[in-house]
């Protein structure tokens, strides 16, 4: 019997989240019968972040014991084959017998996309969520460095959290923004000018990343942190009432959970 | 009577091409529904680009003619609300009675998006085309400055076209990487290291861009200098191999026509 450890990328899009529920396809339930279909075994993978519907993964792990003969390191291209396109194993190993990827420390990296522009862009939509109130980015950084750290995050757990404690460490947040790819319109062109080149009209828009590292995370904690930076960027919250809202506890001071499908987790590393 | 122009952006997954096409969803056919839903009249748009089945755009051109007392510009935020989420449009505005968006000189910019990385990526595979064989960059570069400039394109026309002559000009092609996001995964650090950066296996892949800026395109024309960029990409063809396609205008000596999903039509500009 060996452990085999995978690393799945998957768009959460059409999926009712990671964890198995009955009449439900979830991404655990998909990895189960490939797995089964695979080996013939009865598998069930253990997996380290159970990521909530619509959220996706470039790095999320899961473990499985098998006493098949596949060799650890081809689990990945021989689920790959099996696997819908929106589900892939990007690498595949074996790992002790004991390992269990939610009983051991770990350091996980989340990316909050948002799609910052007049219009909604159709391309975008599944994995960014769009507003079009303009964000100052260097007033979310700003609000972004009081969360860096050990802190209470009560504020930023949803209410329905089992969480004995809700004392986390953040180690890290950067918030920055990425160019949208300018579209040259007709529009004013048709107006008829000598000088083109003032006359085009652009999209200017950004897509906004929110990247947050850190150990163990509450139910909603990265979303409602969005949402709350989204808050200081339209100019509704100074950056410095992040202060206030950490010290407050209270769910109620911060601000909305941003919708899952601006949520991708992009990383894990566990501390052995 | 008035004629408004419509910037369109669209997610091409979905539908089967721009154009109309019995008992099947086209975006032509969304626009018109809705313009019925809107207003009452039985609209026909005038799509300036009648873009492939899975094809993409952040700006296409769409012109109708109307007798409602809508305002032009107001037509975006009212067709928007009716819309799906794969179609929005991005900007409306009255245009002369006789402006007709096939009927006049136009410029335009597509680009093909290659996703280049040792595994497929979920959250990429509708917008990019994914191949694990790397790419070389800087020999697709050398190789597509070959296609700027007048040139009889016919190695890079599909057969079955209705165009009477293959001669076109492409403007402008660049073509660059951009970087995918490294996840970390915890694969080797289960080894156990006192050295953790070294031993963190980050995923190392690109996103490749073609951007092709030019005065109207033949059949598959961008889709094939994109499967012709990559076997240069991937050593297959010297760069200069190029001159001698354009030169034996046959479409057997060009690449392979790229897949549909990678490509998108980012921009459109009238020449009046």
């Amino acid at each position: 019997m060996r452990r085999v450890m995978l690393t799945v990328a998957y768009d959460g899009t059409a999926y009712c989240g990671w964890q198995l529920q009955p009449g439900k396809e979830t991404i655990e339930s998909v990895l189960n019968r490939c797995l089964f279909e695979l080996t013939g075994e009865t598998i069930q993978v253990i997996g380290a972040s159970r990521t909530d519907s619509g959220v996706h993964a470039l790095g999320n792990i899961a473990v499985f014991d098998t006493e098949s003969s596949i060799p650890a390191e081809k689990f990945s291209y021989a689920l790959n084959r099996r696997l819908p396109e929106d589900i892939k194993i990007r690498a595949s190993k074996e790992v002790a017998a004991d390992f269990h990827p939610r009983h051991c420390g770990s350091v996980k990296t989340y990316e909050y996309r948002i799609c910052n522009a007049a219009f909604p862009i159709p391309t975008k939509r599944l994995y960014a969520h769009f507003t079009y109130v303009p964000l100052d980015v260097s007033l979310m950084s700003r609000a972004a460095a009081y969360l860096v750290g050990e802190h209470d995050f009560k504020s930023f757990c949803s209410a329905d959290t089992q969480a004995q404690t809700t004392v986390r460490q953040v180690d890290d947040i950067r918030v920055w923004a990425e160019p949208l790819t300018d579209v040259v319109t007709a529009g004013c062109i048709l107006q008829g000018s000598a000088d083109r080149e003032k006359q085009r009209v652009t999209q200017t828009g950004k897509e906004i990343v929110i990247r947050v590292t850190g150990r163990g995370f509450l139910y909603n904690m990265v979303r409602i942190m969005a949402g709350t930076l989204m808050e200081v960027g339209r100019g509704k919250l100074p950056p410095e009432r992040v202060k206030d809202i950490l010290a407050a506890c209270d769910r109620q001071e911060a601000g909305p959970t941003a919708p899952a499908c601006g949520l991708t987790l992009v990383g894990y590393e566990f501390l052995l």
